[in-house]
């Protein structure tokens, strides 16, 4: 694939998934390397309604490597940048080396040009290193054909990065050696093993404050967090092979309960953080209330929440319960009436929600918590884009106007 | 002191005070006799400001157990109740048979009315149980003129009640034993130990949720909650030793860290209990971040904070720097213009806030957040109030109009 003549460079475009961890990733033990105190499990979401693509260009004239990250140059020197462009050249040169000589054309010790779009807001709140650094890394491992284990290299750019090499339900095994060899991400199950299974993200409006970025967040938890030692040691082992087995036996009653407790569990750390860390907004809170109640009122599980580092919720569910619980919450949670679509991405249904589900629930109502929905599923890993036209660097290697 | 005579009651009024925990209880091994999970330390609030008041009155012609609370009567065959009426009763009988026969007069098999109230709003989200069962076994125990070791029969109305036992710094050692035989009060320090510790009481606005009741939470957090077992037995322990040692040196410094970490962490529990139990309003995150940001300003750790099952926070801080403290709550939670006095109990002096630490604390402001505050300081245990025209039950054993 990859072109070969002296002045067009070699281009290749590829998109990378978002992905949602179940059993929750916080806390490094080698802020360097990025190795985690923990293993995780996460569910990759469907890129038609959430990715990140990338643009890498390689040429002989480009006189440096540059970045341009949602329309913006940004510096490439970023030490996390630096450790993924310095893994992937280090593979292509190892290949060289172990004898292919082929592979001298394909200009790893030329510069690149990368260019990177999300396509969900930032608003989203969404993890947006984790796919972009996915992204980065395999698309880098495209232009310069590199293959095999990629995600150690994607887990220096962002930790959770290493879960979006691959789709379905992933686990990212926290390794025990001291150089990070063997801390990487592993396919449970492929994203074809559950198709009932359906996301629901739920984009809170903000009105509160700033929150602590991830990576200074977990450092102060390490230090300071005694239930987060305990949480790592202890608590997580057990976790990741419970859910290991809900994922494969497909139990949703296991995977939800096991899903909601371990977002807990992860905030209860934030707030055994000295000082305190609180990602969990009133809506957040209003939203796990809603769904207990929900689910009470069923008798059983059918709704699950998970939170990340931000007051945004996730929720997982099967299908065919989707109307329904999309209603409740557009019901607790009155949007804005002149506002723009509710429910964005996967068509959903329309159904009338039950006085009797209502007023069992008997939360009171809080408009504009939340701002809109995206309906989506599990998907794929990271994948090349065939079609030209899709590049975001045009033929001198650099952005397009469009992006 | 008590009365004699065939038809008079022979009546005593005490008064008991508030006690705030800085290591938290939480989780009960043994339900009905409520032994803890684990230790506690508590602060004992002076009752110039807040008390429960108790009148007893036992007489010959009383045909039942009567109580009335805050003016209305209520349930005696309150397990509770029974529990305590029923400890103070074995400890008099246990004192006549050991063979004093003057104790035949004091009428403890007369049947008992009992009249109590608060002198705080219940609003105040006080732990009022606790007060108020102290108040009821001391008063008892004076009717009954028994003497010893009392706390443990406090416990048995209401866990943290014990603490209330006695003024100063109490702890509440778990005890090992089956029957709760050793799971006692004892004092750390008394009220005269640290004269320059004050106390504020931070009334938040109720808006949101009702909260779950501490003995229902509990429960579920003894049930669910992995990191309650872990603190509980792992974390409380050795955080003991280090509250008490910074009480007996007066460290201001080590004794308002551990008193804001181990509120976090009781609160990290609730959230690490499934369901999850939420007890620390937005109002309540705001106060955590007012403190810390404005210890950050000084350097130094002037000012704690310390919330129980619910959102309102009590402050611990040295007397040279409440005035400005209190102006800066005063800023960023400024109250109705209209209502009543912001401040209430011991005078606070009004000082300007700086501009430069109003900025430094940089938050925005919460307009009613706080309705008021309660200025206090460190208190003495139960008292007998001598002057019987303080007795709310008059000599026919009923409440008096005025309660």
């Amino acid at each position: 694939m990859p072109g070969d003549s002296m002045d067009k460079p070699n281009t290749v475009t590829c998109t990378a998934p978002v992905n949602i961890a179940v059993i929750k990733y916080w806390g490094k033990r080698n802020e360097e390397l990025i190795l985690p105190i923990n293993s995780s499990l996460s569910v990759t979401l469907h890129q038609d309604q959430l990715k990140t693509t990338t643009t890498v260009a390689t040429s002989r004239s480009f006189q440096e490597d540059r970045i341009w990250l949602n329309g913006k140059e940004e510096d490439i020197t970023h030490p996390r940048l630096q450790s993924c462009l310095r893994e992937i050249r280090r593979l292509a040169r190892k290949r060289r080396n172990d004898g292919d000589p082929a592979l001298d054309s394909m200009g790893f010790s030329h510069k690149v040009h990368i260019c990177s779009i999300n396509d969900f807001p930032t608003a989203a709140g969404l993890a947006s290193s984790a796919a972009g650094f996915a992204c980065l890394v395999y698309t880098l491992s495209r232009v310069f054909d590199v293959e095999g284990e990629l995600s150690g290299i994607a887990r220096q750019g962002s930790g959770s990065a290493c879960r979006s090499m691959y789709g379905g339900f992933v686990q990212w095994i926290m390794g025990q050696k001291d150089d990070g060899k063997d801390s990487l991400a592993q396919q449970v199950a492929p994203e074809t093993h559950w198709p009932e299974l359906r996301v629901l993200v739920l984009v809170v409006s903000f009105a509160e404050r700033k929150p602590v970025g991830s990576t200074s967040g977990m450092q102060t938890s390490v230090q300071t967090s005694r239930l987060l030692k305990h949480r790592a040691e202890s608590v997580v082992p057990g976790r990741m092979v419970k859910m290991i087995e809900a994922v494969q036996r497909k139990d949703f009653t296991a995977f939800a309960e096991l899903t909601m407790k371990d977002s807990n569990q992860f905030h209860a750390t934030c707030l055994d953080t000295y000082p305190p860390i609180f990602y969990l907004s009133s809506v957040s809170q209003q939203v796990i209330n809603l769904v207990h109640r929900y689910n009470r009122h069923y008798g059983e599980t059918r709704v699950a929440y998970t939170f990340d580092a931000g007051p945004n919720a996730v929720i997982y569910m099967l299908q065919q319960h989707v109307p329904e619980f999309v209603q409740a919450v557009q019901h607790f949670f009155p949007p804005e009436s002149n506002g723009g679509q509710f429910v964005k991405g996967l068509p959903v249904n329309h159904v009338a929600l039950s006085e009797e589900l209502r007023r069992s629930i008997g939360l009171e109502p809080l408009p504009k918590g939340i701002s809109y929905v995206i309906s989506t599923k599990v998907g794929p890993g990271p994948c090349v884009v065939e079609d030209p036209t899709q590049h975001l660097l045009g033929s001198d290697g650099l952005p397009k106007e469009t992006v």
